[in-house]
C-alpha cells in the first residue's frame, strides 16, 4: 500500500514530536519541566467529575451530532453573558477546539484554497490544513512590536485567488497577542471587501492580563463571515475533556457542516455533561486563574531577563511566550537538554520556535514557552534554561 | 464567505437525517420506534461508570496524542484473545470508530484517489471520503445471494490507476455479509496484486450468529496491506463514548498518522478510562449479548415475513437487515409514517437504502433496519411497519 502525499508532507507537531525524548528522559531518572505543552497545573473545577458522577444511565448511547443540549444552553449562556447571542443551533460541539478547525477549514476550503494566517501561528493550524490538502499562507508579524499586523495594504498582498480565509488566534498563541480595535477593524475590512470568511480562534478569550478586549463576534458586521473557534480546555484547564465548539451565525455554514457532523457521528456523552456543568462555575474561578496567569507570566519575564543574550515577547493574553536565544538551532537546543544535560538531575523542555511559522527559516532560534506551571517551578524551570545555554555548544558567543 | 464544493457536495446521513421528523412526531405526542440507527438498548457494562468513578485526578490534562496506555494495553490484549499480535505501538486510539476511517482515508488516499466498495454500504463512509475529496466506488452485491461479492475478475474491473484502497464491513453493515474464507482470499489476492491497502472494518466482529468468522488481521499475507478499523460502540453497548482504535502492521502507516493525531492531541481521558475497564468485562457478557441478537434477528425475520410484498437478507453477523418494500419510495415512506401516521399512538422510524449505495438510483425500495430493540419491542414495531405499508399511498399493489 501507498502513504498518501498529504499525509507524508504534514510536519510533526513541534508541541508534542520531542515526548519520545522527554520519555527517554525520565525513563533516566531526570526530571523535566513541561514548557512544551500548554497543559495547565490549574484545578479543574470539581463540578466536571460531580456531574459525570450523577450520570445513571444504564446505556451510554448516541448523543445529538449537532451537542449535547444541556451543553449547547449552557455555551448560549456563555456567550449572553459576553453580551455576544448565539442561538443553540448556531453553536456545534466538536472533539476539542481541533476538531471545530477541522470542521470550519473542510467547510470553507477546497483543495488547493489557502487560509491566511499571521506569523507565527499555532502550529496545528498548519497540519489540519494540509490533511485536507489546503494551503497556509503566513504573512509575518515581528516580535520587535508585540506581534501587531501589518498595515490594511500588506495585509491585502497576502490575499489570492484562492484566498477563502483568515485564520486568527486572539489572544494570540503563541504570540500573545491582544488585537487592537484597529487591527480588528482592518482586518473586518478585509475579510468583507474579498467576502472571505473569518476563523477566529478564541479559546484564550479569558486570559487577558490588563489590555481590553473583544471578540469578534461583537462586531455584528462580520456576522456572515465570522466562524468562531472555541474550546474549555484552557478556560477551565480541561485539556483532557476534548470539548470544543464552533459557532457562526451564518445559516448556510450551521447547515453544511451538519452533514460531516452527522456522518462523524457525535461527542463523547459523559464529557459533555461534565462540560456544561464547568460552565456553572463560578466567576470568581476563572478570575483567580487570570490573576495566577499574570503572576505567572511576570515571573517568567522576569527570570528570562537574566539570561545574557535571550529576548522575550510581551504577552498581553494566552499563556505562552516566545523567546529569542543565541543559539544555532532550538531545535537540537531542544533535544540536548533532554538527552545531555541536567541540572541536579532536572531540566526542561519547550517547543522549538520553527514549527510555528510557514516561512522556511524562521524562527530557527526562538521557542515557545507556556506559563503552565507556577511561580516556583517557572523559576526553576528558566534557571535551568539560563545553565543550559551556557553548557550548550551550539550557543553563540555574546559581544 | 464560500461554502466549500467538497462539503456542499456531502449527502445528508440517511441515518439520522430524517431526526426532525422524528423529534417532531415525539413532540406530537407520538412514540417512535427506532430501527433507524444502531443504538442497542443493551446495557452498558457497569465497569465502564465504576473506573470513571475511580478517577481521582485534580486535572483533566491532555493525554496521549497515541492513546491512553491502558487502553492501548487492554486492546493489545483482547487481540491476543483473537490469536492476533498487535504490539500497542500498532494500535492507535481515535474518536470512534468514525475518526479511525478518516484517518486512515487521509494517510492512503489524496484528492481524486479512489477506495473500492461493495454497495450496500456503510453509508457514512461516502462522506467521510466526500470531505477529504476522495471517491468511492462501488460494485454492486445483492440481496439474493446475501451479499455475496462477485468473482475476482468482476471486482479486479472496479480497480482504477486511482484505487488505493478497499474497504471492507465484516460482518457487514448494512448486509449482516459475513465474508467466507474463498471471498477473504480473493480479496487478499486483489489487494497484493496491486499494492493496494485493506481497511478492514471489523467493529461488528463480535456479532456473528452460527456462522463461522475470521478477522482480516489473521492473515499474515496481509501484513503490510492491512488497516483495521475498530470500535467499543457496538462491542460493549457504549456508542457515546466515542472510542475506537485503527490497528496496523504497516510500520509507515502508524509513523505517518501520528503526525495528524498529534495534530487533533487526543482523545477524551475519561472516555478512555472507562473503556479500557471495558475491556475486563467478563466474555459471557459478549456471549450472552450475542445471543440476545440472534433472538432478535429471527424475532426481525418472522415478522417481516409476515408483511406481503416484503423481501427481507439474511444476516449472518452484525444487526441489520436490509429489506425491499413494495413502494415508490423509501425515504418519502418513512417521513411519512413520521408525519401522517401512527398505529394506536405509534410509529416506526427506519434508514432509507439509498443511502447505502453509490450508484444513483440504486436502493430506492430499500431501507435497512437496525435490530437493536428487545424482540417486543421489534415485533411490535414492524406490525406498525406493515399497517404503515397497507395505508401509506405510495404502496404499490401487489400481485
Amino acid at each position: 500500500m501507498i502513504i498518501s502525499e498529504r499525509i507524508s508532507s504534514l510536519s510533526a507537531s513541534p508541541i508534542r514530536k520531542l515526548n519520545p525524548y522527554a520519555a527517554a528522559a525520565k525513563a533516566a531518572g531526570k526530571k523535566v519541566y513541561h514548557l512544551n505543552i500548554g497543559q495547565p497545573d490549574i484545578e479543574t473545577p470539581a463540578g466536571f467529575l460531580d456531574a459525570i458522577h450523577r450520570f445513571d444511565k444504564k446505556v451510554i448511547a448516541y448523543g445529538d451530532s449537532h451537542g449535547n443540549p444541556r451543553l449547547l444552553e449552557a455555551i448560549r449562556a456563555y456567550y449572553q453573558s459576553w453580551n455576544m447571542d448565539y442561538g443553540t443551533e448556531q453553536i456545534t460541539i466538536t472533539n476539542g477546539g481541533s476538531e471545530a478547525l477541522l470542521i470550519a477549514m473542510m467547510a470553507l476550503c477546497d483543495p488547493g484554497d489557502e487560509i491566511l494566517v499571521f506569523e507565527p501561528f499555532y502550529a496545528n493550524y498548519n497540519a489540519l490544513a494540509r490533511a485536507l490538502n489546503i494551503t497556509v499562507r503566513a504573512i509575518a508579524t515581528h516580535a520587535e512590536n508585540g506581534y501587531a499586523l501589518p498595515d490594511e495594504a500588506h495585509v491585502e498582498r497576502g490575499i489570492t485567488p484562492r484566498t477563502k480565509a483568515i485564520l486568527l488566534t486572539n489572544p494570540g498563541n503563541p504570540t500573545g497577542r491582544v488585537y487592537t480595535p484597529a487591527e480588528m477593524e482592518l482586518i473586518s475590512r478585509v475579510v468583507r471587501r474579498h467576502n472571505l470568511a473569518l476563523i477566529a480562534d478564541e479559546v484564550y478569550r479569558e486570559f487577558v492580563y490588563g489590555a481590553s478586549y473583544r471578540s469578534f463576534g461583537a462586531m455584528p458586521e462580520l456576522d456572515e463571515h465570522l466562524v468562531l473557534v472555541d474550546s474549555l480546555s484552557k478556560r477551565y484547564s480541561a485539556c483532557g475533556a476534548r470539548i470544543g465548539a464552533l459557532l457562526s451565525r451564518n445559516k448556510e455554514f450551521c447547515v453544511q457542516i451538519m452533514k460531516y457532523c452527522q456522518a462523524r457521528l457525535c461527542c463523547p456523552e459523559l464529557e459533555q455533561i461534565g462540560a456544561a456543568a464547568l460552565y456553572a462555575t463560578p466567576k470568581s474561578y476563572l478570575d483567580g486563574v487570570n490573576a495566577e496567569y499574570r503572576r505567572r507570566r511576570d515571573t517568567l519575564q522576569r527570570e528570562l531577563a537574566k539570561i545574557p543574550g535571550v529576548a522575550c515577547s510581551s504577552p498581553q493574553g494566552a499563556f505562552y511566550v516566545m523567546i529569542k536565544m543565541p543559539i544555532d538551532d532550538a531545535e537540537k537546543f531542544a533535544i540536548w537538554l533532554l538527552e545531555h544535560f541536567d541540572s541536579h538531575g532536572e531540566t526542561v523542555m519547550f517547543a522549538p520556535g520553527s514549527g510555528f511559522y510557514a516561512t522556511p527559516g524562521l524562527g530557527r532560534d526562538e521557542a515557545r514557552l507556556a506559563y503552565v506551571l507556577n511561580c516556583a517551578d517557572l523559576t526553576r524551570a528558566i534557571e535551568i534554561l539560563g545553565e543550559g545555554l551556557k553548557a550548550y555548544p551550539g550557543t553563540k558567543l555574546l559581544a
